[in-house]
């Protein structure tokens, strides 16, 4: 079958290191304003831009420039936003780390099944990331998209001429990655990762899809369904 | 034939908004350096970002941030810091506009041809403008890229099964419009705007591809190839 497979926190760490980052930037701004405020500034201010913004790591950058402005009154000294500025473009240039067991297990899958990349964020940032992950060879086709919705779903099926009976989505965000994926009629599997994102996080009444520890897992629950 | 267009400056205008922005930019600025230094500051910021925070308008907003900051020697206070991220986020919600004579001319177009819009820039932002332009439906496919060199348009053609007899790319950048599909050997048009973003020159010892003034002249030309 054909298998998506979100980037980020699915084949390799992201929000751990988002998380390291955001413990530097605290620390920058740390005489401003304590630490719950500042994460909860942060946050305010990444949701008010994400229309406008949309996801990644260069958006990010400017939603803490902007809130350590905000919170110190106007009062930050603008070496210390270069130093905000620092912190994210370090950030662009982390060195990807897979997740324990994703270069083997997409070895095996990429025998047997047909893999898509399906990921979000800055276009040029997730290039750069799946070149270094040594992946790329495995995936079939590569969608980098702004946004992890219905419609999107559907455009990649149709663009793919993808059957949904015979595609499933793998993903750490049960917002983004599984949701959305068993509205449009496919399969989701649910890889959690140990830190999710606010603006990601879903109510979910009733898990009607399954919910596996480690990508690893994935082998034989797509086998069983082939 | 299988027409490419370029998004900015070739079906709506681009430049132009950059430039009035720079020009804002420059008077929130101006009391730490004169125009010119500023200008080729941001200029030299952009080029030293670009290999990791790529091209459009985040990029370009956070190079405002950091130019600011340093022909300031670090004295611009935080409050002008935030007018230029505001300017950085009205420029990403400026409203399209399309260049003269586009909405006909690609109508036209699409009657005997196959249209592909392959842009450069925020993913989110170019997906916001093309909604934005109501060009959408005229396209048979939407390519957005992080670069438009040798190595890009190759991998277009394969993925669209495109044959480079039957493709011609148009657009206002000789370097990333003409020079790399005419390497291909693909055909090229170059329409120029009237404004060039410096890292966009290029070096043209001979020009051995057409140039026409306006996107309308382009319908003879294709149907002469056809």
């Amino acid at each position: 079958m054909i298998i998506g497979l979100d980037g980020d926190d699915t084949l390799w760490h992201s929000e751990r290191e988002f998380a390291q980052t955001q413990e530097r930037y605290r620390e920058i701004i740390s005489r401003w304003a304590d630490h719950h405020t500042i994460e909860r500034r942060l946050l305010d201010t990444e949701r008010r831009n994400l229309e406008v913004l949309g996801y990644g790591v260069k958006s990010f950058t400017l939603a803490m420039v902007e809130t350590a402005i905000e919170v110190s009154d106007g009062n930050i000294p603008a070496s210390e936003i270069h130093e905000v500025i620092a912190l994210g473009k370090e950030l662009l240039s982390h060195p990807v780390e897979l997740i324990d067991g994703v270069a083997d297990t997409l070895d095996t899958l990429s025998r047997d099944h047909t893999l898509l990349l399906v990921t979000k964020g800055d276009l040029l940032h997730q290039e750069t990331k799946l070149a270094a992950s040594g992946l790329g060879e495995l995936f079939w086709r590569i969608e980098i998209v702004s946004e992890k919705d219905v419609p999107t779903y559907e455009r990649i099926m149709r663009r793919h001429e993808i059957e949904r009976d015979n595609f499933v989505m793998v993903g750490n965000s049960v917002r983004s990655d599984v949701l959305p994926v068993l509205e449009i009629g496919a399969k989701a599997v649910h890889v959690p990762y140990h830190i999710t994102w606010e603006l990601e996080h879903a109510a979910v009444d009733d898990a009607s899809f399954p919910t596996i520890s480690t990508l690893r897992d994935l082998v034989s629950l797509v086998d069983n369904w082939s």
